[in-house]
This record gives structure tokens, C-alpha cells and sequence, in this order.
């Protein structure tokens, strides 16, 4: 089958197009490079299946050319940045919002009707019930990328109520690994890098978090797309554990052997709209036959080394 | 205090600016006049307290002019047809979601930072838990309007968390009453004017629904926004009955003294996306010392006597 991959240069994406391509699939990628890095995709770049189409998800015209022969739509491109929501209010509705209203009315128009649509455990906002399950009390938003993703997840599951579409909406806890770009491993190191003696952490440093493997996510997306057969599937992927993100520093500054003094903005969130614990219910997934194979310390440390020996992505940054 | 009202022209919009008139508010009405009518504005028009504007809300330098000295947002336009979601994909998006987004970011550049927002029940989807409290478990969206509500929710939410707004959202079920101008006492009185012998109902004639006055609507928001203190306050509005579809043909076709045969076209939903049982919890709105004065039955009628009395609303559309 062919795939198309929106957001196909990113963290996430690109770990997907490796994976499809090594499954036997053709692979479209899609991507405005705006984040994505032609570095992630040069695998797939060598690879005869895979074609990259240089475009924006803002851009009806070129979607629509590059929905030919697609028989699967994975929409992962979006704005991923939680914290600077209030900085560019208009960002996350553009992004992942009407963004994801282009990406269905291309499919619509070229007859293709199943995709996959990366949202976040995010849209539970400050949930009130641990581990929070798909069907949680409904949801309040506390962030502007919350409030967006929420909003693209409603418009999948309204064209499969609609036209008849497929939809999986997969509701991610933050995702760590390979080619991981942005998040608290990536700000961390930066910071010990400028000073390896003093960390500054946003918030008190007992926010919960429950981190996944992307070859994990991946895994579970495919084994979804694969075994699901309902018209909509929502699917929560994480970890049946968690940790603080004073746990995950204390990890990382080991595997670097350094022993900086911490210190603690103060406050349960890190920032406006930072969620303090997010710990999702994954029985849905594990139903179908997944379970991660990474725990939460091996993927921050996997995280850690593939950033320390690719040291161009820290330096890439502002 | 001043307030501006946001679809001002329209059926809720109208009764809202008159009620807020005879409390002694000043108000500036804001409306594209694309579904809206003058007609409904004649008195308003009269008052000293009254402006229109004549603007959109995709218009973010019109709305941004109309923010001027006002205290309190009322956000009522928007599309509500629900019927043609999928007629016109991007509708519901712009006019219910993007307009929102405008809304909000021309009162946070005017330091305009209180919203009442019109959402609907449809943001349920199909419910599982009747009736339906707000914090049902999360709902699957079942149409684009309902989609697009939810979105601009959302929204709301977001502003209260990042910008520190208040915000009041409101779900309703359908509103009849004086200038109703949509809906199935609209249409099938205008059947019933083509044909007093034969009636035709689109799904079962059994879907189950809540109808509310648009005075006890009224009355609800303005003691909502005069009494709930929190940050984000989300309120149903809604009977503590419900009736189905055939029992209110029985009402109106009693009401005109017609026996038409009825034919009903079949099935659970009269359309994609139609909710066959909308019936909301109200506990909420009645904490804060609200009931509802006109039961379903009346607020049939009074609407049917309306449309009776205005025959140029049933003439006016194609």
C-alpha cells in the first residue's frame, strides 16, 4: 500500500517512513521543512519506494497532488511546541487545525478514506481520573495546542460519521528517541552543555510524565492500522509507568557523569498550561497485542546518546 | 456595563440584545446580516443604548474596531445548520471555529476578557449517559457543527488558562420561540403550507429531543454570567423532559387544526450526523437558581403562533 506521511522529515515522521519502507510499503513523505530535517529521511531518501514532496499542510493545492495513488494517510506534520502556545495564538489552530481540515478535504477529493491522525494525551487537559482512559470525563483545555489537536480530532472523527472515512486518533504521551528534536531531554542537555554545574528546571521538578519509545509508538500505530476495524479508533499510547521530571535529570546528568546544582523555578507547572501528570490508560492498545519494549529510563538514555553523538541538532538551534 | 453581541441580527442574538436592553446595558450589535435580519433588531434600533455594527467575524480589524469600551463578549454567530456539514466542509471550521479565534483575539488586544460562548449539545456526539452531565465521558463528534463547536470550546478554555479570561460555555439544546427562523417547526410548518395533506419526516419521527424557550435561555446566560464566579464556567441548558419528533407534529398539526398523513423516510437519524436522543442535564444551571418557565409542549407552540403571526420569515427563503 501507499502511504502518505505528513510531517514526514520530523522526529516522529521519519521514524514511520523507515518503518513503512521496511515493511514493504510505498511512502509519499510530505513536509514544508519548517522543522523536519532532510537528514532524518536520508535512509529513505536511497530507498526506491519513498518520494519526498517539498509542501505545506496550509497549501490545498499541492496535497491534493500528492494524494494520487494513496491509499493511507498518516498526519503526523503539525505544530508540536505546547509551551510557546500563548506566544502565537493563531499557530496551533493553523497547524494542526485547519491544517488537518486541508489534509480530509484532499483525501476526500482523491476518494482516499483511511488516515491515521497524531493528536496527544494533552487533550485531556488536566485530567481528573489516572491512568486516564479514551472515554475520561470530558475534557477541559488548558493549552492552546491542546485545544487545536482536540479540535483535528474532531474533524477525523466527523468525516468518518460523515463520508464514510476510516480514522485512528492516536493520543501520544511525549514521545522520546532517535532523531528527537525538541522537549526536556533536548533543552537539558543544551543547558548542561553551556554549564555543566547548575540545571534550571521549569516548575518544581515533580511533574509526571510517562515518556515512549518512538520505535515503540511506531510499532503500536502500525499493529492499530493493521488489526483495528472500526470506522474510528481512539487509541491512548504510553507507559504503564511514569516518572518526575526530577527522575529523568537525575538520569541524564548520571549517564553524562556530571553533578550539577538544580534548580527549581518553582511552581507545580512548568509553564501556562503545562500539565503536571500525565499518565495515560493504555488497555486499549495492549488489547490488540502491544506492549512497549522500552521502559521510561532506557528511553531517556537512548534519547541522551543519540543526541550526544549527533551534536549538530543542539547546535542547529538558537 | 457594555457589551457586545456577537450575531446580534439573529434569532438567540436579537432576544439576548433586548433582554440585556431592558436591563439597563448598552449594547453593540454585531452581525454580517448573512442570516440575521433587521427585522429582528426594529426595536433595539430604537433604544439609545443600541449600535450595529455591520460586520463579520472573519473580519479580525471589523471586530477589532467593535471591542471599543466593552466589558462583557456575548459570541453567539456562527453557522447553525447542522443538517449541511458535509455539503460545505469548511463552513462550520471558519464560521464556528476560526471566528471564535478572532473573537478572542480582538478582545485580548482590546483587554475585553470576559466570553460567553453559544456551544451546543451536539458537542456530546452520540451520548452515552442520558441525561447528559457536562463532564459526560468524551464524546466522539459525530457532525462537522458539532465539531466545530467543540473547537471553538476549546478555545475558550484555552484563553481562560493562558490569558486569564473568564469564560462561560453554553450548551443548548435546540431553542425555539419569537424569530425562530430554522429548524423543524420551521420546516414543517412550511410544508404544511405547500401541502396541508401530507407530511413528510425525515429519519423515524422518534428521535427523542429537549426543546428550550429562548426566554428561559436568555434568562439562564444572564444569571450564569451574573452569578458563577470561576474562570471557566460550563453550563447545559436544557429541559428536564424531552419529546420526540412525532409528538410534536401531533402539537403543531393540532394546533392548526390539520390531520396530514405523515410519512416518515426511515431510520434512526433524519440525517448524517442527526443525534437520535439529545436530552441534557441541567443540575448545573438550576444550582444557580435558574427553571425554565415554558415546558416543551408550550415553546411548540409559541413558536408555531410566531411563525403564524411572521409569515414573511416562512416566505422569505427559498
Amino acid at each position: 500500500m501507499r502511504f502518505l506521511v505528513t510531517g514526514a522529515a520530523g522526529f516522529i515522521g521519519s521514524n514511520l517512513v523507515d518503518r513503512l519502507l521496511a515493511g514493504g510499503h510505498e511512502v509519499v513523505g510530505y513536509d514544508n521543512l519548517s522543522t523536519g530535517r532532510l537528514e532524518f529521511l536520508a535512509a529513505a531518501m536511497a530507498h526506491p519506494g519513498f518520494r519526498l514532496v517539498r509542501g505545506d499542510t496550509l497549501d490545498p493545492t499541492a496535497l491534493a497532488a500528492a494524494m494520487a495513488g494513496v491509499g493511507f494517510v498518516l498526519h503526523l506534520a503539525g505544530n508540536a511546541d505546547v509551551r510557546f502556545g500563548t506566544h502565537y495564538p493563531r499557530r496551533d489552530l493553523e497547524q494542526n487545525t485547519i491544517a488537518t481540515l486541508n489534509v480530509l478535504e484532499a483525501m476526500r477529493a482523491a476518494g482516499v478514506r483511511r488516515i491515521g491522525y497524531a493528536s496527544t494525551g494533552s487533550v485531556y487537559g488536566e485530567a481528573t481520573v489516572f491512568p486516564t482512559p479514551e472515554d475520561a470525563p470530558f475534557p477541559v483545555q488548558t493549552s492552546l495546542y491542546g485545544a487545536s489537536k482536540l479540535a483535528g480530532e474532531a474533524l477525523v472523527s466527523a468525516y468518518a460519521e460523515g463520508f464514510g472515512f476510516q480514522g485512528f486518533v492516536f493520543r501520544f504521551v511525549s514521545i522520546l528517541g532517535p532523531r528527537y528534536q525538541h522537549g526536556h531531554v533536548y533543552d537539558f542537555l543544551r543547558k548542561l552543555r553551556a554549564n555543566p554545574q547548575r540545571l534550571e528546571l521549569l516548575g518544581d521538578g515533580r511533574q509526571r510524565k510517562a515518556y515512549l519509545h518512538v520505535d515503540d509508538m511506531a510499532e503500536a500505530v502500525l499493529l492499530a492500522i493493521e488489526r483495528a476495524e472500526d470506522r474510528l479508533t481512539i487509541l491512548n499510547l504510553g507507559q504503564d509507568d511514569h516518572c518526575t521530571v526530577l527522575d529523568s535529570v537525575g538520569w541524564i546528568t548520571a549517564r553524562l557523569g556530571l553533578a550539577p546544582e538544580i534548580h527549581c523555578t518553582g511552581g507545580e507547572r512548568g509553564w501556562i498550561g503545562d500539565n503536571p501528570f500525565i499518565f495515560l490508560d493504555t488497555r486499549r492498545i495492549r488489547a490488540l497485542g502491544w506492549a512497549p519494549r522500552h521502559g521510561i529510563r532506557a528511553s531517556v538514555e537512548a534519547t541522551l546518546d543519540w543526541l550526544t553523538a549527533n551534536p549538530w541538532i543542539l547546535e542547529a538551534k538558537p
